[in-house]
C-alpha cells in the first residue's frame, strides 16, 4: 500500500510526487499524459527561474525531478476509486493500486470547438490561453472565440500585442462584465462579430491564415487572420473525485482550502482541477507541494 | 506613480514583479537583499524543474527573469508607508515612491541564537531548516536547538538522514504535541538534553565540529557534532504592514486569503511574511504570482 496515490501527472501531480518523495512517503503517480496540459504549450516564459523553455522539455524536467525521489509513474487512466476501511483502492483498466491518501491532480480539458483545422493547427495558430501565447502575435490579427467575461478579458489582454482582434461569438451579444464590456467597446483594436460561428480553420505549413464563417462578414465568408484563441470554457476532470463524495463548486472544480485539503479526510487536490482563481503552472505546482505536505501531516498524525 | 510597489525582493517579490511586468503593470521592487533569504541556502533541490542549484545562482535567475519584463529594482530598505487618497507613498531613507497598489513580501528572519560561531558557520554546519539542508548530514550527528513542536518535528525529519540527533532545550521539558513527543521518546536516534543552552559553536575550515554547553553533559561541557539546526522560531517582518492597518495573526504573520489579498483593498502579501502553513520557496513564488494577479484585477476594475 502506497502512502500517496497521485491521480494525474501534470505540473501539479509531478510536483506533489517530488515533494512526497522528499518527505519519504511512498508515492505512485497514475497519468494518461506525463507532463499533462503544459506539454501542449510551445514556449513557457513564466516559470520563475527558467526564462524560456518549451512545454515538453519542461515537463521532462519535472518528471526527472520527481523520479530522483523514487516516485513511481504508471502510464494509465483511472477508471474508478473506492474508499476502503483504510485508504483507497485505485482501479485502472488493467490493474489496481492501494494508497493511504489521495492527491487528485487530474487537471482540465480546454473546451474545444470541434471543427476542422482546430487539431491540425494546435499551437501553430490555434491557442487556448492569451497570457501563455499572446506575446507570439505582436502586430498580428487574432480571433478570440467566445462571448464570456473570460473571452472579453482574453481579448483585452491580447491588445497588448496584436494589432487587430475579432471577438467571434455565436449569440446576439457578448456577456462580459460591464466594466470589461465597456473597455472592449472603447478599444479601437477590438471588433465584435456576433451571431457567427467559425466552421473551419485553414492555413499553410507556416500556421493559420484564415477561418471560414457560417455567415458573411464584410461581404466574405472567410476572414484572414494569424491566430484563433478559443475561450469557450474549461472542463474540470473531476468526475472521479465527485464519485468519492468530494465537494465541487458550481463550475465542477474541486473545493480546496489554503492547504489543498478537500472536504474528505485523506483526499487532497491540486492544479487546474481545483477552484484556484488563477490557472497558472506555478500555482498548480505550489498546490501540489501543499497537497503532499498536507498528506504527510495527516499520515504523521495517524502514526 | 507605479501600478505596483513591491516591498521585498526575495522569491515572492521577484515572482510578483515578473508577473506584474507580464501583465503590463509598472512595478518597482524595493529590497534590502536581492534574492532574499534563499541566497543563504547552499543547495536548492526542491524547486520543481531545477534539480540542483545554489541559492545565489537561483536568486540571480529570478532577478534576471523579472528584469526581462522591465521591473525596476531599488536596493533600499523601506522606512514607512503612508496611505494616500490614491494609492500609497513608500518612504525610504533617501527617497520616496508612489504606487497604486502594494505587495508586501518582506519575509521573515529566522530567530537567531546570538552566540559566538553562529554567524561564522552559517551554512557550514549552522542551519535553520531541516527539510532544506538535512539531507547533507547523512549518518552524521546533529543538534536541534529548541523545544517547540516545530523543533520536535525538525528532529524527527532529520532522523531520515542523521545517525544521531540531540534536541537541546533551555527549559525543563520540550513542549511538542503528544503525538510528536511520543515519537521523539521512542526514537533511538534522538536524545533530549533539557535545561541546557549552547553558548558557543566551534569548528574548523571544514565546518562545525562541536558546541559548548552551559552545563555538563556526560561529564563534559563540550559536545561533538557535525551540525546545529536552530529551530527557535521565526520573526515575520510585518511591522510596516501592521502600521498600515493590515491584519496579522497571533504569530505576527499577515493574514491572506487564497488570492493573496489582505484585509485592506489594494494591499496584497506573499511569501514567508504571510500566514501560509508551509514555508517553501515554491509556495512563496505562487503567492507572489497570485498577489500580482489580484493587483491586476483590482486595477482593471478601477479603470
Amino acid at each position: 500500500m502506497y502512502d500517496v496515490g497521485i491521480i494525474g501527472g501534470g505540473v501539479a501531480g509531478l510536483s506533489a510526487g517530488m515533494y512526497a518523495g522528499r518527505m519519504k512517503l511512498s508515492a505512485v503517480i497514475l497519468t494518461e499524459l506525463r507532463g499533462g496540459t503544459i506539454t501542449t504549450t510551445n514556449e513557457i516564459r513564466n516559470w520563475p527561474g527558467i526564462s524560456d523553455i518549451d512545454g515538453v522539455g519542461f515537463a521532462k524536467k519535472l518528471e526527472e525531478h520527481a523520479k530522483e525521489y523514487d516516485v513511481e509513474i504508471k502510464d494509465t487512466s483511472v477508471s474508478e476509486i473506492k474508499k476502503k476501511d483504510e485508504g483507497f483502492e485505485i482501479i485502472t483498466p488493467s490493474s489496481s493500486y492501494e494508497a493511504k491518501t489521495l492527491i487528485i491532480a487530474t487537471g482540465t480539458d480546454y473546451r474545444k470547438l470541434g471543427i476542422p483545422g482546430e487539431k491540425e493547427y494546435a499551437n501553430r495558430g490555434v491557442h487556448y490561453c492569451a497570457l501563455c501565447d499572446g506575446a507570439f502575435y505582436k502586430d498580428k490579427t487574432i480571433a478570440v472565440v467566445g462571448g464570456s467575461d473570460s473571452a472579453a478579458k482574453e481579448a483585452l489582454l491580447l491588445t497588448q500585442w496584436a494589432k487587430k482582434i475579432y471577438i467571434i461569438y455565436r449569440k446576439e451579444k457578448i456577456r462580459a462584465e460591464p466594466v470589461n464590456l465597456e473597455k472592449v467597446e472603447k478599444n479601437d483594436k477590438i471588433e465584435v462579430i456576433n451571431n457567427t460561428n467559425i466552421t473551419e480553420i485553414k492555413g499553410t505549413d507556416e500556421g493559420v491564415n484564415k477561418v471560414v464563417l457560417d455567415k458573411e462578414y464584410n461581404g466574405s465568408s472567410e476572414l484572414e487572420l494569424d491566430a484563433v484563441f478559443v475561450e469557450i470554457g474549461r472542463v474540470p476532470k473531476s468526475e472521479i473525485a465527485k464519485n468519492l463524495g468530494v465537494e465541487l463548486n458550481d463550475k465542477g472544480e474541486i473545493k480546496t482550502d489554503k492547504g489543498a485539503k478537500t472536504n474528505i479526510e485523506g483526499i487532497y487536490a491540486a492544479g487546474d482541477v481545483t477552484d484556484a482563481e488563477f490557472k497558472q503552472a506555478i500555482i498548480s505546482s505550489a498546490e501540489g507541494v501543499l497537497a503532499a505536505y498536507s498528506a504527510y501531516e495527516y499520515l504523521e498524525k495517524k502514526k
